[in-house]
C-alpha cells in the first residue's frame, strides 16, 4: 500500500469534508450510513468526517425523530441556518426581497412601492427598508447576512455600474454595486433582473430541471435571460440577452400593438394599456385579437432568432403580460413551429412577480456552492 | 491523524494519477520534482504515482538531454503516441482527414475531391482513403486508431443523423453515425463542421483563448458555430446556431450579392462566381464595391442577433469567402458597431480550410480528457 504524507492526506481529508456538506446542503438530515453511501466514503471514515464538521460548525447533529424504535441512528444536517442569504429585485415601481436561509429556503419577503421617477436616494433607502423588514420578519440581524444578491432592471457593466436603465431614469449612470457595498458589509452580487428570473423558472419554475432555457420577459418592456449548460449566460462584457435592440427582431416597439390599441379606453394609464386590450382578446373581441396576433407576429421573431441560435429545451414565457399567457402561447406557438428548426417546449412562467427574488437567492446559493467548493484551503471554522 | 481505509486510499490514489496525467498531457517531458509541484504531490508520492502510471502504460521515461551535467534528472511524458485520433471534414467537394498523436499533434493530413452530387458509396469510399492515407503516411494501423471525429456539413440529430444537407444531397436522411460505425471499430464522434471550426479556431487559431467565440461559416452557404464558456454549443437537440433559417436574420440570401454581380463574368461556374466580385471589389471596382456593401448589410443582420444574444468575446470569420477577409472586415465591423451594444473583436479566421479537421481533431482530444477525468473506477491498463 502507498505511503501518504501529510500534504496528501490533508488533501483528501479537504475534499472528503466537501464531498460530505455537499451531500448535505439541500438534502434532509441523513443519517451516517446514508451520508457514507452518498459520499462514497467508509463508515468510519465518515464518522471521522462528521465530527471534524461538528466541531467547525459547518454540520449538527439532529435530535431523533419522536417515536423512533430502538436505538435511533445518529442524523447530520448542513447547518443552513447559521447564515442567510438575502434577494432583492430593483424594478421601476417597487422593491422586492427575500430572505432565505443557506441553501435557498426561502424564510420571509417584503415590498416596497417606489415611484419610476424617484430621486436616487429614495430608492436606495427604500432597498434598505425592504431587507430591514425581511430581517426583523425572520428573527436575523444584517451580522447573519453571507450574501446580498441583487437582480435590476438595465444595463449593467461586468463590475455592476448601470449602463442604461429605460425603467429607472436616476439609474443610469449609477455605480450600483459600490452603492450597495456602502449599505451592506457583506458580500454583494448584481447581476440583470431577467438573467436571474431565468435562473429561477430554471431551478424552481416552469424549466425546472432544464439547462438551457431561453426566458422572455415580455411586457412593457422586453428583456430575455438565458440559461446555458445550467448557469446564467452573461456574455463577455454582461452584455447577454439584448436581441431586443435589433431592429430586425422587431421587439422593441411590439407591446405598442397591445398599447396603442382602440379597446383601451382613454384616459388609461400607459402600465395599464395593455392589460385592457389581452383581457378583451380572452373575451374574443376581434379588434383586440387582431392587436394580439400583430404582437404575436413581432414577438415570434426576436424569440425565433434566440431558439435558432441556441436551440433551447425552453422557452419561459414571463413577465407582466405572461399573466395572459393563456392568450398569448397558442399564438407564439403557432408561430415558432413554422419558424424554427426544432420546436422547444414553450411554457408560462409559475413564479410570477416573485421570479427575480428568488433567482436572486438562487444566484447567492450558487455563488455560495461554488465558493465552497472551488476552494483549494481547507474549511475554515463556521462564522 | 485519520486512519483510511482501503477504499478512501484507492480513491486518493485514482485521483493522483489523473491529476499527473493531466499535467503531463499537452506538456513536454517533466521531471519529478516539476510534476509533484504542478500536482500539490510530495515528491515521494508523486514517485509512486509515477511507478504506477509507467507500469499501467500510461506514462514512460524520457532519456535524458544529451550533454546534461551531473546526475541527469528522471523526466516522464505522457504516452501521447500509444495511440492515435483521426479528424474528418466531410463537405461538398472535398473529404479531408487529419491524424494527430493523444494529444491533438497533427502527425498526418489528406485530401480527397469528391463531387456535391457523388452516389453515397463513392463518399463513403473517399473517406475510407482518406483516412487510409492518413495511417500510411504515419506508419500506423487501424488498430492504432483510439477515436474517429468527423465534422460534416448539413443539419444532424444528436445521434448524428443527418436531417437535411443542402451540400451533399445523398447526406439527407443518412444515418451517418451507423455508417461510420460500421467503417471503424474504434469510438465515432459526429458534429456539425461550422461547430468543430469554432472549436478550431478557439484552440488554435484566431480566437485562441477565448471562452465565448462565434465563428460565422460565411460562403456559398452560410452557418455558424458557437463556443460558449469554452466548449462547443450544440443545443437541446443538436440544432443550434441555424440563425441562416431566420428570413429576418438575412443571410439565406446574402451570397447572391456577390455572385449575381455583373462584374462576373458570363459562364463561371457558381462556384466561382463570388470570387470575381471579392476580388474587383478589392481592386476599387465601384459596382463590385456596392455589391459587397449589400452582401456585408445582410450578414451583419444576422451576425448582430448572435452578438446581442450571446455577447461573445470575438468573432471569427471563416469560410470559403474569408479569403478576402481584407474586403470584408471592415465593413462588418463598421455595421456592427451600430448594431451591437458592445462591440466584440472581429478576426478573420486563421486556420483557413483546415479548420474543420483540426477542430475534429482537439474534439476528440477533449472527448478524451472527460473520459478519463470524470471516470470514477480506477484506470485501466494502456490498450
Amino acid at each position: 500500500m502507498a505511503n501518504l504524507r501529510g500534504g496528501d492526506l490533508s488533501r483528501l481529508r479537504q475534499l472528503n469534508s466537501l464531498t460530505a456538506i455537499r451531500a448535505l446542503r439541500g438534502a434532509g438530515p441523513l443519517t451516517l450510513s446514508a451520508l457514507a453511501e452518498r459520499t462514497g466514503l467508509s463508515r468510519p471514515s465518515m464518522k471521522e468526517v462528521a465530527d471534524e464538521l461538528m466541531e467547525l460548525g459547518w454540520v449538527e447533529e439532529v435530535p431523533p425523530s419522536p417515536g423512533t424504535m430502538g436505538r435511533p441512528a445518529r442524523r447530520y444536517r448542513f447547518r443552513a441556518d447559521s447564515g442567510c442569504l438575502v434577494g432583492i429585485d430593483i424594478g421601476g415601481h417597487n422593491v422586492r426581497a427575500a430572505l432565505s436561509d443557506l441553501d435557498g429556503e426561502i424564510l420571509a419577503e417584503t415590498r416596497q412601492p417606489v415611484l419610476p421617477g424617484a430621486p436616487l436616494e429614495e430608492r436606495l433607502a427604500a432597498i434598505d427598508r425592504a431587507v430591514s423588514g425581511c430581517l426583523a420578519l425572520s428573527g436575523r440581524s444584517a451580522a447573519d447576512l453571507w450574501t446580498v444578491a441583487v437582480g435590476t432592471t438595465g444595463v449593467l457593466t461586468p463590475e455592476g455600474r448601470v449602463t442604461f436603465s429605460a425603467a429607472i431614469p436616476a439609474w443610469t449612470g449609477l455605480d450600483l454595486a459600490g452603492k450597495l457595498r456602502e449599505m451592506f458589509s457583506c458580500q454583494v452580487l448584481i447581476e440583470n433582473d431577467s438573467r436571474l428570473a431565468a435562473l429561477a423558472e430554471a431551478r424552481r419554475g416552469a424549466a425546472q430541471g432544464a439547462r438551457n432555457v431561453v426566458f422572455l420577459h415580455v411586457g412593457r418592456r422586453m428583456g430575455t435571460g438565458l440559461i446555458i449548460d445550467g448557469k446564467v449566460h452573461r456574455g463577455f462584457g454582461a452584455a447577454a440577452g439584448e436581441i431586443v435592440m435589433l431592429p430586425e427582431a422587431r421587439w422593441y416597439d411590439a407591446p405598442e400593438h397591445l398599447n396603442g390599441c382602440e379597446v383601451v379606453p382613454e384616459g388609461t394609464a400607459p402600465e395599464d394599456a395593455a392589460g385592457y386590450t389581452l383581457a378583451a382578446a380572452r373575451d374574443g373581441d376581434p379588434v383586440a385579437l387582431a392587436a394580439v396576433d400583430r404582437y404575436v407576429d413581432d414577438l415570434a421573431v426576436g424569440t425565433a432568432a434566440m431558439v435558432l441560435v441556441l436551440d433551447p429545451q425552453m422557452v419561459v414565457l414571463g413577465g407582466g403580460f405572461s399573466r395572459s399567457a393563456d392568450v398569448l402561447l397558442a399564438p407564439l406557438r403557432e408561430r415558432l413551429e413554422r419558424a424554427c428548426m426544432r420546436m422547444p417546449e414553450v411554457r408560462a412562467s409559475t413564479l410570477g412577480d416573485e421570479c427575480v427574488v428568488m433567482g436572486a437567492i438562487d444566484y447567492a446559493a450558487d455563488h455560495l456552492s461554488r465558493e465552497l467548493f472551488t476552494s483549494d484551503a481547507p474549511l475554515a471554522p463556521m462564522r
